[in-house]
């Protein structure tokens, strides 16, 4: 590594507030920043030393962009990994690692590597169109799940009768048994170069049921000690077998009769990471950094009970966004409110996320009930 | 106040380290910052809106920058206060008011102030060239400072006899009773404009001789309680007094005899506040844009132990920074380190500051000097 670190030229594919919060945690230790997105006006656009508009998918732009840096890294899976791979021969440093980005991108390589490598997950088939469901060996109900740029609830369909299949996506995906889980939970494992893993603590998650996106965050589990020791070894397990470089964040189901089920990874820093900025020691973006210079890794323990949840746009209101009643929340002790930087809302679209800390549990969970009920992303 | 706040155009009056800092909080807020610094180098080149090379202390040049702002803040003094009252009369938000920089810019001034407030203060003497000194009616030794500009130790000089007056500053200056104090102590506290103020609890510093720039502060403090809860209530008590809106950090000694003495006015973010960041529920950067907001003040409440250490350049080094030592302080638990992105070093300039944070003070500290052993800006 050069001179720490100004003279490195990092660069991310990806301006959206994953990057924005990375942005934030590397100003800390000089790193500048290129950034890359087809959006002119993403959340990171006048937060690094150059914004390049562009596709993430296009094989040439990533190239071009990524040709001229030491240093790679992503806040979105969905970019051209041809291009990495290419920039990764030529020297330049990609982490996480192309191949591992290239076996996320597709959930069907994903469920494959679980199978090979003895990872707990739903019983799954790939299929390559709406005409193979006939032949579906899992019962109902089923998930169907497409194989790539699915995201944020998008590209997932519940199949509970044959009656379903005319609805069903006529795209390679794959067939999952419907899991009847009890929470659902995230790991998030950092890993660097010389080896060095570290996972912070597990943490339960709420599922806003109409947007499937993450609603409400809780820090640390309250899950049986031996539970969470379970989620965290796996998720450490994978993060070995992948042998990445950086973050790896990892979503399980806890089912009813007590058994982890992995339901997929994420290479980057992660929506289920986001209250580790003030809830723990380190912080998941810092951590990445950490993890992608080859640095320590800094301390996962929680400094105090955390719960997050993402402001999401309000159904109803399209348009400029308008944040009501932040001026009341923010008079409660412990909210930290983070806003992504976002001109325009949508239905569901994430706009930003308040995390509530308090030493004592009940209360912190009782104020983000609060926080929850009084903020609205209108427009 | 608009929209919250992507609409807002908010200027800052210099690009240094606090500024920056104060644009990582900002981010959280959706504000858009525009940075005016001469030095097309500055801390805050690449993490704003838009970024103007030019004298903070040319009239035009401050009035040009500032007169299509909604509200315009400063991280340093040594601005052009005419252009700011001309800009406050034309209606853009000027915090801290013009009329309190111009205050505070001037020793002098300050000195009145307290003496006209009854704010405790070494007694002091105005003079206006070396020539005055002759007929100083303060014992010696006593201190000579500069009315105007003097920062980090520079305008400051001790006159034990007669024989260093020829040493003296020939320009317009206080001349001090010299304290012989037992700590240095610190109170930053924060007045929003609908009148609600909040003080940070209290904090001891330790200089360093060879440069008279705080190298070593602890939070919170183990004074008396009593101790404390003057020294708060005095900081309260002249941000009252000046009607401030936003910051202000007041630099107090605490005598042998268990007087407090207030020493320096900061009307803005102050390196006695660092700490803050990770070691207190509000950092004062944030509590900073409440107050300049007309938001609720946060929640100023230690989190942990804190301690902070300054990283000054090495003496005997001048150049491109090399910051020897980092790998090995971030293998220590609850470390924090922030580099201002300055490229060139010299001696005691001031490149970073690390928090060490420790449930157990007497560690927090252990681990600080450990610290500070290990760590060298170097070039």
């Amino acid at each position: 590594m050069k001179a720490f670190y100004g003279d490195l030229r990092v660069g991310i594919l990806g301006g959206g507030q994953l990057g924005r919060m990375l942005i934030q945690e590397a100003i800390n230790y000089n790193v500048n920043i290129r950034v890359l997105d087809p959006d002119p006006e993403a959340s990171c656009r006048y937060l690094c030393n150059k914004f390049v508009v562009g596709s993430l998918t296009d094989y040439e732009t990533v190239y071009e962009f990524g040709k001229n840096l030491d240093l790679l890294t992503i806040e979105i899976e969905k970019v051209n990994v041809d291009a990495l791979q290419k920039l990764e021969e030529e020297g330049v440093l990609v982490y996480p690692e192309p191949r591992i980005i290239r076996l996320i991108q597709d959930k069907g390589l994903q469920k494959e590597f679980f199978k090979q490598h003895g990872i707990p997950s739903a019983p799954f088939q790939l299929i390559t169109s709406q005409a193979s469901l006939k032949n579906a060996s899992i019962p109902f109900p089923f998930i169907q799940k497409l194989r790539r740029d699915g995201y944020d609830g998008k590209g997932v369909y519940k199949i509970k009768s044959e009656s379903d299949f005319e609805n069903a996506f006529n795209e390679p995906s794959i067939i999952e048994e419907w899991v009847d889980f009890d929470k659902e939970i995230a790991v998030i494992v950092a890993r660097n170069n010389d080896g060095e893993t570290k996972a912070f603590p597990c943490v339960e998650m709420e599922f806003n049921p109409d947007a499937n996106l993450v609603e409400f965050l809780i820090s640390p589990s309250t899950l049986p000690l031996e539970v969470q020791q379970r989620a965290e070894f796996l998720a450490l397990e994978i993060a070995n077998s992948l042998k990445i470089t950086g973050l790896l964040a990892v979503e399980m189901f806890l089912t009813k009769t007590g058994t982890i089920l992995v339901n997929e990874l994420a290479p980057r820093p992660h929506n289920s990471g986001h209250h580790t900025i003030e809830g723990n020691y380190v912080s998941q973006f810092e951590q990445h950094l950490r993890a992608i210079f080859n640095l320590p890794l800094g301390d996962i323990r929680p400094v105090s009970n955390a719960v997050m949840i993402n402001l999401l746009g309000e159904p109803g209101f399209e348009g400029p966004a308008v944040y009501e009643g932040l001026n009341d929340i923010l008079k409660m002790d412990g909210v930290y409110v983070h806003l992504y930087g976002k001109k325009f809302t949508k239905p569901f679209r994430k706009m930003g996320h308040v995390t509530i800390i308090d030493d004592i549990r009940e209360k912190a969970v009782e104020k983000a009930r609060l926080v929850q009920s009084i903020v609205k992303v209108i427009a």
